[in-house]
């Protein structure tokens, strides 16, 4: 690369000053170095970017991954885990990032190892370092999580995040998980938090300090010291990323699990169940329903403090450029989408939306300087919520009719409601599922109009000439 | 175009013998003549898609319309009738499909008219017809429903399909429309059917007799023969595709409303409401829930003999190509993608889906002999269909966890269950609403990665240089 310098001194003026990065260089050069940026943003399908562009650009605007010049559809492939020739057709996050990271299909909540069988299976950023890459990973969710996880590590279950889940806990959501093949004493590489504080990645950037807080197995010492002793510097505040020694790898978390998200509703409000009357209850034909109502998205008190997505991609990509040789592989993961819908939470989605967008940008920046970049932005998998009519297409009926599920009427910035709803599982219960859909896939540069998730991967091995 | 005799006839063997068509000509060579054949999957987002694609294909396999080399997403806009500044952001057929024959974005309902104002607005059919293209409209809906309506007609309400519609009828779901000003008493071009039978429309094809065999405005003669003295010959069964008259207009109706569609649920089951016990419907915390048995898909007896969309698309381009002196526009929908949601049934869906894609190898065949041809094909808006996990992803949890909507559980050729939830209107109600998502565009030739919905409009006027 021809300016480094200029780039990074930018950019860290930049993440100082929490400006948005918009470099113009004066002309792309050409450079020996090849970078892939992958950034997925979870359960990103059509409806949430819609969500998102609708408030944050308006319904005629359009956002910077609208101007993305070329545009696929990936078709996300899920197994059994008994029966690895049966498909499933709904994937979880962990499944979905191995077939990106490594080419194969595999059962939900496996971690980089095969259905069934259990094989660890080499993953993309695996390969890259091999080959003299630098290699990072970038989440607003906890590093350990499924997709960032995928990438970096092999474990039998998402829940597996730290040695002490690793045999018979819970991980979420009921699910017992049982890693104990590849606890350490066995003969495994441990929780997916040693084997990120154990492993050569340049780069690892997102939230998840409980895991790293924990001591390593049969070890009195944290992971966070862990990874320290293995030439990580650790970082835990925003400002420390415009400081960062690139002589040292760089593993920064900047909250305990999570990243707080960018928005939320008014006053903290969620998505909220339209109340039939009694009548209406008794029988639908009868009787009124009374609709939540309409809010606007505010600013989330609980991100203060925290990096933008925008502010650690652009450090990992500094780190990054300045430490490789061939050039590097980065994954930047823009979670709360998916988490945020699971919550029935919109303008949590949006202001995730809006992050992955700044994101882009700082990469499509770094692409103009760098034209060997080859950007993907893509999802892992579809998600529950809906933009429904606000008032129903039918409401000339003489019956209410109203959405089955939990539902929020956002008042956009254009001054118009726009209905979100839920309705995958039962009101009471917290979490939506995920959906079957195909996910959109954009690029920088010419990708095949369809393809499957386990093709992702290799357009990242044929950009890196692995 | 240098093959025209062996085209048609091929397609005649092809029609009057149930096969599909498979021309393999043996070189693309020049033409003048400019086509554009437009083909819209009436609701066809994403999902939709997968759906067919799941179970015609198999989840590893490929659509007709996922080997199409460019793909696009298309933003859809609806603006507000009283105060067109301000958008909404669920469309239906009429504005959405308006705004691709128009280039103008109108309020739901309107057919080729403005909101508000209620101007005309010129179609694409109509200024093609003007440069000297033949022109023609195909639908498995009646053709005078909104999609093909928008092409061909003017008028203030899409409910206004034939005379006796035009002032204080009920269209459709308890709305009453009002179309006096449109009445040619009062100097207006009448209503669908009307403006289609007195139009020079060198194709129409599709369902809707009923429509039809009314009178005209205030005469004592029923419509279809209203067109017949207009030059159109009249067809009511499908062999009489093979076997019409190229000096003539054709107007084929095969049905009374609606084209029956080509599959169904096992025994006509449709989507049902997972029971949940007394227990569970108290406190959704306790108690359990029955799913809905899967079930397989299965011909829908009432679709013996009408034509395939395949067919008629096949006898369209034919007799647009026969009577062309600069090339043709045709527009062909896929009509009931959309209806078969809003009835919650997926077979339906499925087999309109399978429709659609046999109509588009019939275009991409003809394009490959006439490579001045574009192909679009395109979604008007989003539907309510979700394909969810067969199983909740949380089924650890200790409680009942299911979707809040109607749910068919479809078992696919490749034997596995796929889910499909409909949960945008009370269970009792019978239709299900659009959504609003961004639609997927697909082309044989290079497209915009992103475009809104009246940019079509642009496309097909550039490329028939209008
Ligand atoms: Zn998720
Ligand atoms: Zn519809």
């Amino acid at each position: 690369m021809k300016h480094p310098k200029v780039f990074k001194s930018i950019l860290s003026a930049a993440i100082a000053f929490g400006m948005a990065t918009t470099l113009q260089p004066a002309a792309a050069e050409s450079n020996d170095k090849r970078n892939v940026i992958l950034i997925i943003g979870d359960g990103m399908d059509d409806t949430q970017v819609t969500i998102g562009r609708n408030y944050l650009e308006g319904a005629q605007g359009r956002l910077v991954i609208d101007n993305m010049p070329y545009r696929g559809a990936v078709q996300v492939l899920t197994v059994h885990e008994n029966d690895p020739s049966k498909f499933i057709y709904v994937a979880d996050s962990a499944n979905s990032a191995t077939s990106m990271a490594t080419g194969a299909i595999t059962s939900r909540g496996r971690i980089g190892t095969s259905a069934k069988d259990d094989k660890d299976l080499t993953t993309i950023a695996e390969m890259a370092k091999t080959s003299g890459f630098a290699t990072g990973i970038v989440s607003t969710a906890n590093v350990t999580d499924a997709t960032p996880a995928s990438f970096v590590a092999h474990v039998s279950s998402r829940g597996c995040e730290n040695p002490d889940m690793m045999v018979n806990a819970e991980a979420f959501a009921g699910v017992i998980v049982d890693c104990s093949a590849d606890t350490k004493a066995l003969g495994g590489k441990g929780s997916i938090a040693e084997q990120i504080a154990d492993a050569d990645i340049d780069v690892v950037l997102g939230g998840g300090q409980k895991h790293f807080n924990k001591n390593a197995e049969a070890m009195p010492k944290p992971l966070f010291t862990v990874a320290q002793d293995n030439n990580y510097q650790y970082i835990t505040k925003a400002k420390q990323l415009a400081q960062v020694n690139p002589n040292q790898k760089l593993l920064g978390l900047f909250s305990e699990s999570t990243m707080p998200v960018r928005m939320q509703g008014e006053n903290g409000r969620g998505s909220e169940a339209p109340k039939p009357s009694f009548l209406n209850k008794v029988d639908w034909r009868v009787g009124d329903v009374e609709m939540p109502a309409p809010m606007k998205c505010e600013a989330n008190p609980e991100f203060e403090g925290m990096p933008n997505l925008r502010d650690m991609t652009a450090a990992a990509i500094s780190h990054l450029d300045a430490r490789s040789a061939n050039g590097f592989f980065l994954m930047v993961e823009s979670a709360s989408i998916d988490k945020q819908s699971h919550a029935r939470k919109p303008c949590g989605q949006i202001g995730e939306m809006q992050q992955l967008d700044e994101s882009l940008k700082v990469a499509l920046d770094f692409a103009k300087e760098n034209p060997n970049t080859l950007i993907l932005v893509t999802a892992d998998h579809g998600q529950a919520a809906q933009i429904l009519p606000d008032g129903s297409l039918f409401n000339a009926m003489p019956v209410a009719v109203y959405p089955m599920g939990m539902v929020s009427r956002i008042i956009t910035p254009e001054g118009q409601i726009m209905a979100v709803n839920y309705a995958t599982t039962p009101h009471g219960f917290p979490i939506e599922e995920h959906t079957g859909t195909t996910v959109p896939l954009y690029s920088n540069q010419p990708i095949p109009a369809m393809l499957t998730q386990p093709e992702i991967f290799n357009l990242l091995k044929d950009h890196l000439q692995l």
